[in-house]
């Protein structure tokens, strides 16, 4: 499958199902709008599975990893060797079942399946059973001083994010989270988000894993000097991932591509994620109707990309994580919107008076 | 079992599980603080279980229905003979399972049982294996005119609820949702919360099913007139409730005091649950440690319930349904949070660098 291919299957919600659905709605056995934004999501996700009583399966997180070369600037709390700690952590094996982090601990008491993609550590990762071991190149150019990756190597991070996710939809899932684990990738972020929405670098850069005033501000910096040197335009989405982004980033655009392509729904979960969602949904308007906002996270930025996207979140629980932590959360809610949608009875089955 | 023996069978949340949770989040393998709201969750569920690693079993939904003689007042967009209509419609067997109201396809889809509870539907309801059909009275007297219920009427819906929570938990519930169904119900929880909070009635009466603005209007004046009468005192929360309250709302506070008697946690899903928690905090202190917030429901006075109480919510979808459904869809939250306190691995355990 080549990117161009990819991008001509997603075909816009469907409107006729949304309909539908809107009708059933007023016919269910509850005050007409007394289930809240449930009643919103279930509508868009009859568009999505094209159907006015959309019944959910199984749900999936890929969890893409990534290493920054601009880490080398200092931008992060954590040491660059903690990507590859915590991809390790993804896969231990520990008393409650596989994977030790909090995406493990989340996904298997909600009963969502981890997929976990090395798509550019900077250090050899070992092979592993649960670990699609494939990275690009072992992480990024610094993208203060020079373009992050080449359009080559993106387009093939975004197809590596785009073969796991179609194994998760094989195997069931119905929902797909991309989640993403990389030292300094909310710099990255940062970097697309402000050049995507024309924003000034300070709007848009947050303290990431916990840097104090001063490493915030150095951040802000490192992200004015990588947009200052001009690498890549806003009318070239594609570029400004290379230029400004990360491989991870591009595998979860890969992921939301893919799902988008297969009719399931996408759930946005975090700041990163809101990144790849930008790109993605300038390259490919239709996108925009697979993609379910989780939580509002506490980085600065993600409200202003979610409006960006049209998107209200489910929640804001102060989420700073990442992992693809958000979306597990959301999973059992949009689930549940489905099934209201789908499985209540309608006044005149149930011989309730419907007044 | 007596209301006074249950009373004192509920203490305080464990301090020290509290405190060695506390020290526990700040090891595991993440930013401190980046999950955020469910790090104070996950503590204080700790507090309830009595254990710094709580692993939550299943939920449960205890939807009690009762009537209200202040219905013949015309407080409600719906007629008396939808709240019999809809304790039919959560035990009918549909083609998704039993029920076909909203709690029953939410509670389905995420794993939660459900219990039906007539406390005291206006009109004798026939009998079915899935309801426990004992009405302490069939429906409560006009409380705009006189007292709702006799203190001997508040006391026996108590115990019928406490009475079904604990089989609930005898079948495996950890979390346990107090959810209702009653026409008029939102008038009697606005008296009793105006009377509770010392609230002026406008401040604390909403829209229930879907009033306009002639209704509401109307149902404050009743709301006025119900507290004018001067019946019950703040200072005698059970006389409060009597004066002012519902059989439904009396067994939803049954239900209450059972969980937290079993050290068990209690979601206090929306407005009327919030009526019956107010109470249940004035009249026993500790309750206070069990109640955990779902939702902010869209129901004036909601907001205050819950600030009073000390309990902040977990989403704000605009939800105004009942019958426990914001509590259902709190759940997944709430073992995800439990799940990460309890599962994650440490820095440590995982070899992952804490810097």
């Amino acid at each position: 499958m080549t990117l161009p291919d990819l991008l001509t299957r997603i075909q816009p919600a469907d409107h006729s199902a949304m309909h539908a659905a809107r009708v059933r709605q007023q016919q269910l056995t509850k005050p007409p709008g007394a289930l809240g934004d449930l009643e919103d999501i279930s509508v868009r996700l009859a568009g999505v599975f094209a159907t006015p009583t959309p019944r959910l399966g199984g749900a999936a997180v890929v969890v893409s990893a990534g290493d920054h070369g601009v880490a080398e600037e200092g931008v992060s709390a954590f040491v660059q060797a903690v990507t590859m700690a915590m991809v390790n952590n993804f896969l231990l094996d520990t008393p409650a079942g596989p994977g030790g982090a909090a995406v493990n601990a989340l996904a298997r008491r909600l009963g969502t399946q981890v997929y976990v993609l090395n798509a550019g550590v900077a250090a050899a990762l070992p092979d592993h059973p649960r670990l699609v071991n494939t990275p690009v190149r072992l992480g990024t150019r610094n993208l203060r001083q020079e373009s992050a990756m080449t359009r080559g190597e993106v387009t093939a991070a975004i197809l590596l994010g785009a073969q796991l996710a179609q194994q998760a939809i094989v195997n069931g899932a119905d929902l797909v989270i991309a989640g993403e684990m990389g030292i300094a990738n909310t710099t990255a972020a940062s970097a697309v988000t402000a050049r995507m929405l024309g924003q000034a670098p300070q709007a848009v850069t947050g303290r990431g894993t916990g840097l104090d005033d001063a490493g915030l501000a150095h951040k802000v910096a490192v992200v004015s000097d990588a947009l200052a040197r001009q690498g890549s335009q806003v009318s070239d989405p594609l570029g400004v991932l290379a230029d400004l982004g990360g491989l991870e980033i591009a595998a979860m655009l890969g992921v939301m591509l893919q799902t988008a392509a297969e009719r399931r729904a996408v759930i946005v979960d975090g700041f990163v994620e809101g990144a790849a969602a930008l790109v993605g949904v300038a390259l490919c308007p239709p996108l925009r109707d697979y993609l379910f906002a989780a939580g509002l996270c506490a980085e600065r930025g993600h409200s202003a990309q979610l409006e960006a996207l049209g998107l209200k979140p489910l929640f804001a629980l102060g989420l700073r994580l990442g992992e693809g932590t958000g979306g597990v959360l959301a999973v059992p809610l949009l689930q549940a919107a489905a099934a209201a949608l789908s499985d209540m009875l309608t006044f005149e089955e149930a011989g309730v008076p419907n007044s």
